[in-house]
């Protein structure tokens, strides 16, 4: 078969600039823009309140859910959107805590991404009672998963190091034990192969701002395990996740499908963006992009530990353990980063001292792999980091 | 002074319809098409991660807020915008109850919109030990308000009937009580005056969809009171209301100001529109368009009394009871509003027999209000709502 990779004429790509950040917010699709401007002129504009019904409005959140649910092996109907990821990790903790009621231990781990255990901390604040969280190092998860355990809560990809969990494992480990499994899918979604219907696991969440590409602050998703969708609290219990939101009932009655967690008014504009942008993934498999996705992971390492010694890998060697992404420690890797941006290689920096680089397939090849250590090379062996200009920390690095 | 309303060239409307339904979703804005459209070619498409940075991403739900502050009556800094209306009266409510520990009741009335009831049941029933959520009839409330009450959460303008709670008034019975008082803001921001700052109120939430014209699906936000903000709880204690989002610490450390009250990624093409939106508001005054909300809303009543004896006045009477919108009731409701829009009036039904109608200064004038009424007069008089096409229920309405 015909590799239908890489696909650069589907996206907007600056002249000059390999992109390795796609992990962080992926780069605009054609079409969306096109797409962003007649749901304002024409459906906003024209249609104004009736384009909930005309432009089917209403249903785009569940349209966009099937399809992201396409691609992390999620069954149409199995997937809502909407929020953003902090939002959904909550209503799945909540969730899962109500679903094990004699249970007082959130089990997660230490190189989960902050705002999932700030969420989490919120929640046991909130809610008092002995409930406490554990966050044991990534790989004595397993052991630690006891029968204290209500909820594991993990990243399957981690946002630093690109370490990957084994859902289907950790997820038979949490079900053995009596716990309810949630999986963040905010490294994994578009980036490698996921099988939620596979795994068993009760709950997944995700953003669609990094592999999938739509656009900041594009809406987050979360998916239930359809056997069980009808025991799932609602803990954030919106209106649209009313069973007749526009009935008006004075009382609160769950939708009988996913749609129970839907919270708000959906973002119309972003969800919008996103569903135009899914259409980049129309015709590829993740079998597909993973095979080219650890191509060039691996010649990136190769190249950067042949060119640029002053790197360490911070990523597991074995490709069968990292996502799409590769990072590499370095003292001074802040300025480094900002240095490799001036010079048109984007990646990003993640305290303390990681290099991270994001492979996504569609719109990378083995000729940007390349280009990208020529300029590694030339900042690190010429210390072009050492320029002032490079020191001054922004916010968003 | 020469008024400055209406402003009907710096919104696209249709020809040939008078839209009296921006208390449901207001109209497009002139420039917010073409300022979406720049953030997405110019700033996602060629900035691609570093718009964060270069094109103040980071910076703008603060903006934001600050400009909805000023027609709110609320000082700069004292607002935060992002998320759902739902989402944001969760985070105050479950915030008030933190401020008073010791008190076991939720306070509202019986014509709050459902959502906010619903999001304050789903928070009751997570939390157990005896929370409870008392709705008596809106007039009923102040005399409701006992020192059980932890939290008096309103809606200052009714959805269904327009009638205006006394935020003054009522915000001092609370706090002769000992309760934190929540104003629900959706009906008011843009609507009428309010005076934030004046009124002492603890929080305040909004749309901005509505009579702020910033999309389907804007963000929200939510006010708190600056002296106190640092003893609110951010219960959704997400990474980008923690005090250095990008420092990555392990444990949640909420930002000492009303940004903590933020939760996940902003959404930035809905805050940009947004944003673009509110330049409409440059140079008016929220008296100024009280005085022309007040003309048109007088008028409304006596046409319509005059000219559709089948209807009845669902609306306070006198002005000052009355938020910016005039409903009646009517037996053959739903049908009728479905004949009107297909005759180019639009306004909007609320189950179970309500005709609303919103009346937006910015670009309605009395020339409208005297067609709608033409319209509405034929409708009625020659029962065109007897026709089967307009008995359907759609989901939207």
């Amino acid at each position: 078969m015909t590799s239908t990779l890489p696909r650069k004429d589907r996206f907007h790509l600056p002249e000059g600039l390999i992109y390795l950040d796609g992990n962080s917010l992926g780069p605009l699709p054609l079409g969306v823009t096109e797409r962003v401007e007649a749901v304002m002129r024409r459906e906003w504009g024209g249609e104004l309140i009736r384009a909930w019904n005309s432009a089917e409005w209403m249903a785009l959140p569940q349209k966009v859910g099937d399809r992201i649910g396409r691609l992390i092996g999620a069954p149409a109907g199995s997937v809502a959107t909407g929020d953003t990821l902090s939002i959904k990790v909550y209503q799945a903790l909540a969730a899962a805590l109500r679903l094990r009621p004699d249970r007082r231990v959130i089990l997660s781990d230490s190189g989960n991404f902050p705002t999932d255990l700030y969420m989490a901390q919120g929640l046991v604040d909130l809610l008092g009672q002995g409930y406490e969280i554990r966050t044991p190092a990534p790989e004595e998860v397993a052991g630690a998963i006891t029968d204290e355990v209500a909820a594991v809560m993990l990243t399957q990809v981690d946002y630093r190091s690109g370490r990957m969990h084994d859902m289907g494992a950790l997820t038979r480990a949490a079900h053995d034990a009596g716990a309810v499994m949630i999986w963040d899918l905010a490294h994994s979604a578009g980036a490698v192969p996921v099988d939620m219907a596979g795994c068993g696991a009760e709950f997944a969440v995700g953003c669609t701002y990094k592999y999938l590409n739509g656009g900041p602050g594009a809406p987050a998703f979360i998916y239930v395990r359809p056997d069980m969708v009808e025991d799932v609290a609602p803990v954030l219990a919106g209106w649209l996740g009313h069973a007749a939101p526009f009935a008006f009932e004075p009382d609160y009655r769950p939708a009988m499908s996913v749609e129970r967690l839907r919270v708000g008014t959906p973002p119309i504009l972003q969800l919008a963006a996103l569903d135009a942008a899914l259409d980049v993934w129309d015709g590829v498999t993740m079998e597909e992009i993973r095979a080219a996705s650890i191509t060039l992971s691996e010649l990136f390492i190769a190249e950067v530990e042949a060119r640029c010694p002053q790197l360490t890998l911070a990523s597991p060697r074995a490709a069968e353990q990292r996502g799409s992404q590769v990072s590499f420690a370095f003292e001074h890797g802040y300025a480094a980063m900002q240095a490799l941006i001036a010079h048109g290689v984007i990646g990003d920096f993640r305290a303390p001292d990681i290099m991270r680089f994001g492979f996504t397939p569609l719109y990378l090849d083995e000729t940007d792999v390349r280009a990208a250590v020529d300029v590694m090379a030339k900042v690190l062996d010429d210390e072009l980091y050492r320029d002032p200009a490079y020191q001054t920390r922004s916010r968003v690095t």
